[in-house]
């Protein structure tokens, strides 16, 4: 992965993407005792960054030809990126979703016109679903993250937020990013080594799904063990890819991991301060930057809200722990 | 008010303001029937649309001198407006804010660096209040609509409004606004007229709070009956303003109203598929366009999505109104 390869999604997706703001709030920064500034990346098409590395994806696939339509597994945010860019694209899309998924996204991912396929993830596994319906529907799979196209995708985010962050006088600090896969976290890496060497990327996740952070601290991909459970539904993969691991070994300093509390705390911050809607796993590098402080130095921090995809239940819960 | 008024706020303030986005949803657009653009003013600084106006009226004191600081009365947008304008110039701040305000607003006010002076709008004039400090204290008023500086700065958001409206591809249709004084309608009309001149403003009001839209069809100034009642705290003006008036006569369409609940079905379908938290009154031009079909024509239709200070237990309501 260079960086020509970012810049090549770029210039391909650029018009169809929403440049989402950087955002910053005196009361956020006197909650946290530091500037910090937050990519909304929930007011993103589809909710969530996932639509830049989709719709990288699957251009570069309209462009090639020769497959009869797209497939995708996810727990939603991937999967209502890949619908919306396959429906822009003229292909169908078939997603295959944990039957557990937030009902926001699945009704998402029908609203964009894919066909939805549920499965039970404690019993069946979606790759090999996936891998089934490829081969007899003539499916081409667009990976969440371990795809060099999707990655690069989300990489425009990093674009983006280099640019944003000098505008708003921050070029040395940490920049939280939540992580599952690696997707984003390698994307943005990618991006701001060439674009802002002096902003750090820093992986944020839930406690029991720390998988990245132990890697990193082991110098190996290591998976998480079984049977944890969060409310943080977008990041909680089973280990770092094969193709992001590397490259977040190379750039990114020390994980970092927060509470499904404090996931819930930051999504209130962020409807309070903000005005914005952040769902669990998108709010965990926020959550980082109020209740991690001793391990981020003393710089300005930026925090990726990577969606903000949250079920009703989940945002009443958000909207009760509001101070 | 000619448009180099607005030109030369514009000018002057452009650097500190956010550039809200415009925001699309194709769920929305169903759930409307047509394409409902929302240009999201309540992620402005101080989470309203009034820092707009409230630097542009500060500044042009500040740049004049000769005071010891800045009054103004507010149930709470432009009070957060002005107090941060005015600690920015670094001026002391004296709001007079009803002491049944939202608690979300009072205490952003005194965020801000501002003293709060509480008083009962039942039995207390807060012009009166207003003129005695004013008068005492060497304060000058920066009033909430009726001021040539602070409508010309709500007018920016009508230049922003214009260029993004047209890189969308929406050249006509109509503006629903969110109304109390007028400062922000009358504002938009007068940039769009010279910027945008296929786009119709049409001001938006709580139903028990309709003295534009009834002035509007008389031709004169009406005020409201006393006695109504509405969740709208931000837009519950007793009547259009003497500065206001002629400009919403001369260039807007009729007006709109919606009932409370309309407006929090809007705030729940803004919450679900635009990311975004609004308050009821900056809610009520998003739920025109859900529920006023009939009186919009057949073109896209854009609403600004005026201020998002909502205390949290109207936010539960919203939330619990989510389908």
């Amino acid at each position: 992965m260079t960086p020509d390869v970012i810049a090549a999604a770029e210039a391909r997706i650029r018009p169809f993407l929403r440049r989402t703001p950087l955002l910053e709030s005196p009361q956020l920064n006197a909650l946290a005792g530091r500037r910090v500034l937050v990519k909304a990346e929930c007011l993103q098409h589809t909710g969530s960054f996932k639509y830049r590395g989709a719709k990288s994806a699957v251009t570069a696939i309209a462009a090639e030809g020769g497959c009869s339509g797209i497939i995708a597994y996810s727990s939603g945010n991937h999967a209502q990126g890949v619908a919306r860019a396959a429906q822009e694209a003229g292909l169908p899309a078939v997603i295959v979703m944990p039957s557990d998924a937030p009902r926001a996204k699945v009704e998402g991912t029908r609203a964009y016109g894919a066909e939805v396929v549920l499965y039970d993830r404690w019993k069946e596994s979606r790759e090999e679903i996936g891998a089934h319906l490829a081969a007899t529907r003539d499916l081409r799979l667009v990976r969440p993250y371990d795809e060099p196209e999707v990655i690069a995708g989300q990489g425009t985010c990093g674009l983006e937020l280099a640019e944003q962050a000098r505008a708003a006088g921050v070029t040395t600090g940490q920049v939280l990013v939540c992580c599952g896969g690696g997707g984003l976290t390698s994307g943005i890496a990618l991006a701001l080594e060439q674009q802002a060497p002096g902003l750090c990327v820093r992986p944020v996740e839930p406690e029991a799904f720390d998988d990245v952070t132990r890697s990193l601290a082991a110098g190996k991909i290591l998976g998480n063990a079984p049977g944890g459970t969060s409310i943080c539904d977008a990041i909680v993969t089973p280990q770092p890819g094969d193709l992001t691991f590397p490259i977040l070994h190379r750039l990114c300093g020390p994980g970092l991991t927060v509470s499904d509390a404090e996931a819930l705390t930051a999504m209130a911050v962020a409807l309070r301060h903000l005005k914005i809607v952040v769902e669990p796993g998108g709010a965990v590098a926020l959550a980082a930057a109020l209740h991690r402080s001793d391990a981020l130095g003393s710089d300005p921090v930026i925090a990726v809200a990577t969606g903000g995809n949250a079920d009703p239940d989940i945002l009443a819960h958000a909207v009760a722990a509001i101070p």
